[in-house]
């Protein structure tokens, strides 16, 4: 007689739901702390979404806090985007960042037009942008791109007559991720989307303001909110010499950021209140990843109570031994991501009416 | 003066639409013979479907039965799946399994996000299965993945948290193609699901147990109906020794299967009543074709009656004169596999209650 | 002090989205003109479209309303391809033709199963073409089909049960390219399509119609209005011999077309009232593209008021300086392709009388 072969534990029950990365409280908690004033999103209607620079606070707050009442109730009554089509053209593959959008369009009742073939159709190879822009100002309601070279959006810009947003031009900038990064943390910490901001806060940001486009977006965001912000500390590794680009600290600056830069992770560490770690930089058309001293585990010093965030997919730096610990908020970045482009993308298309108080577009 | 070229004969008039393996005789047959008991299918609601070793034989019944009904009426009224999103990832690439998938979850209302370009964007290279795991739960309502990789479902499972189906894992399990194959035997003979099954039947398979997905998996739930099977033949070419993995004939055995091991095909074809044939077995990441002696035409000595079945795609196993005879059923298996998943698919969502008389969730 | 790096001018406001390849006279105009007569659309009901061989003259007259009203409209108030699903199966990649049929299908309402990893996953390789038509037939409700194989999809006609639209076989046909042509020619100029044409065009085809299966459809649709048309010249560069196919031009002369064949180019631009212009021919697997001097930029002698068409993308032999001439017709024809595109496939799925005044099937 034989054994029957056991089935794998998580196969003989119910499939567990539930995750401290899901949950209601935190949206909740901004949207109890943040005062609704949706007109600010009407500034988003018809545009084009390419730099983190088009962004003013009160949009960031106001597109955080529709973030929120979506996440608070995402199966919505009434679809939004039905009829809508978004064309999600990823000359750089990138699967995490297009489901992303495309999650977030379906669930707003939209349909979608994929472009993953790129390199075997040519699209990006000879024809000019200014052509397939104005194929697709045709065939859809939105665009979204992503591409290696950091000219591409700019060049749709000519002739595109419906809006695109930017998921990743080169090492230029990645907005949306930028948004969804403040998003996670103002979750956490609504009380900075006010004028009471509380404690401010040390952010120490792993990584290259130079060669990164999610870090650059991010500095550009962050400083929107320099009254809530002690400082940010750059830590980008002994090797590196001044890790700006010319004029990129000085703007910063300028905004009211106050900045600092570190070689050592672990003469700061302990003092963060946040910590943004990223794995990628991009050279050109290939990248290279953070030195193996920027590293992050869960003995690593974390100050109590601080959280980690990551764009992810994460490589060595971001230990998984971090994942069951406090300090783990980048499933919820990752996972509230979807919900702050529910709301961008809503506004872009001239929407938001139905999904907030405001009037229609004329 | 030049000739008119003719147009060929299929563009001169309407389509034919006829087909002997569409109609509504087999389906309907099946929902006379087998009484409904819908509340067996509340099982599935938020599992992960792995393997055959989950499936009891009411619940395969009832799964059969509530796809005969889909079947019957396949414009569903109200859409059960409206708001839903799958995620089909074919890190192993399939383009019919994948399509099969697809279109049952888009006649159910439901919406699609799709990986077929996992090779260039290194998701299944690079980003561990767990994290991958983690976004599709935030992305989707259900997951469908094949991967050659047998273990790749299984480490998934620690962090989803919707349903997963395995399309094929490795040279494990492709249960919901077994299951497919038998609604489409008991669509042939649907008393084989009533405790009367009538005359026991002849099972011949050729094909390779230890190797071929859709053979094990179809081996664990025919061993769920002994008291209607005589004995199943396994067929597996002259050259193969035991063509079963260690405990794998012990395991089928204890539950009741009577299996021979036949090393030649004459000396059992006039026998079975039902030939199962595949035409590739998986050896790590490639695979092999049966042996050129293991083939059917339509001068094999198959008995009256008898019918064929073949997952498809086929090689020159299964040749083509066989089409046109009664023993085709391998084009209504196929047929079928899409109205067995959108039963399956429904069940998994926890929307059984829209297409059967259970009650909802609460 | 450092300056505010100054935003694009496009991201400074909102998105521009006149053009003049966008608006409702033309299409006003053409419905102004042609008598409805709806009933000759039931023609294409359950008809699979392969060759412009396929249509008579009223037919291509209706279809050209249909996409005029749609174009008019293309917000339907009832989608008529609810439930309805497409399959685009680009064996041979083409990112643009395949986004245009896909958009016309979401625009009415439609769902899609895209396959764009041919390539990958064999089923161009492997499988006879005939399973794969039996495969189609089962997971939707119309195909859309290009091979650079000529045979490929007279191959899948024996077994299909749902429509085909030959979206491009090799160097054999094209028709909805060309049909999509015919349409940017009668918005242009209406009264082609009625009994009194007015003065008879001089239509000039820069390209290989031996090769190019884009004008070996156009030539048989232009074949179908002889009574409007004073002649077709077809510049095919100075190194071709006879640019004809054995037959091809005895057919298009007995159907009352008038041709001729010109080697130089300049010898007959300034004559001509339609310029129609192709890059690439196919040889094989590879293509060529027209030889240098068939090139037209903003400096060639195009006639006053002639219009120059070209199916995209394009290549050298099309300047950017014609695109703000008033002889670019290129994007209205690019952007008119998808409103002919949702005319045909609403006729040929039966859907018809949700958007003309005819009978639904009984």
């Amino acid at each position: 007689m034989v054994a029957t072969p056991t089935l794998h534990p998580r196969l003989q029950g119910p499939i567990d739901v539930r995750s401290p990365h899901v949950g209601l409280e935190h949206p909740r908690r901004l949207l109890a702390t943040v005062p609704e004033n949706p007109s600010a999103l009407l500034a988003l209607a018809t545009r084009h979404i390419v730099s983190a620079l088009q962004f003013d606070r009160e949009l960031v707050t106001q597109l955080c806090r529709l973030a929120a009442s979506i996440e608070m109730q995402p199966k919505l009554l009434h679809l939004p985007l039905t009829g809508k089509i978004l064309i999600t053209a990823f000359l750089e593959p990138s699967t995490r960042t297009r489901l992303s959008f495309e999650s977030a369009w379906h669930r707003l009742g939209g349909d979608i037009l994929s472009i993953t073939e790129a390199a075997t159709t040519g699209i990006a190879k000879g024809e000019s942008l200014r052509d397939i822009a104005e194929m697709f100002s045709n065939y859809g309601d939105a665009v979204v791109l992503r591409d290696n070279n950091e000219h591409s959006v700019y060049e749709m810009l000519d002739t595109l007559r419906v809006p695109i947003i930017n998921a990743g031009n080169g090492i230029d900038e990645h907005p949306t991720q930028a948004l969804s990064d403040i998003y996670a943390i103002v979750k956490w910490r609504p009380q900075l989307l006010t004028d009471e901001p509380g404690d401010r806060l040390r952010i120490g940001i792993i990584g290259n303001p130079a060669k990164m486009r999610t870090v650059r977006s991010l500095l550009l965001l962050l400083s929107l909110f320099p009254h809530a912000i002690d400082e940010v500390v750059v830590v980008s590794g002994a090797g590196t010499a001044d890790p700006f680009d010319p004029g990129q600290r000085e703007l910063l600056e300028e905004r009211g950021l106050r900045l600092r830069v570190e070689r050592q992770l672990q003469h700061v560490l302990q003092t963060l209140d946040v910590v943004y770690i990223n794995s990628i930089a991009w050279i050109g058309d290939t990248f290279e990843r953070l030195t193996g001293d920027l590293r992050l585990t869960a003995g690593s010093a974390v100050k109590d109570g601080a959280i980690i965030l990551h764009p992810l997919a994460r490589g060595a730096e971001l230990d998984v031994s971090l994942d069951d610990t406090e300090h783990n908020w980048y499933f919820s970045q990752a996972r509230g991501a979807t919900f702050l482009r529910m709301a961008l993308l809503t506004c872009m298309v001239e929407r938001v009416h139905r999904v907030a108080d405001v009037e229609p577009p004329a």
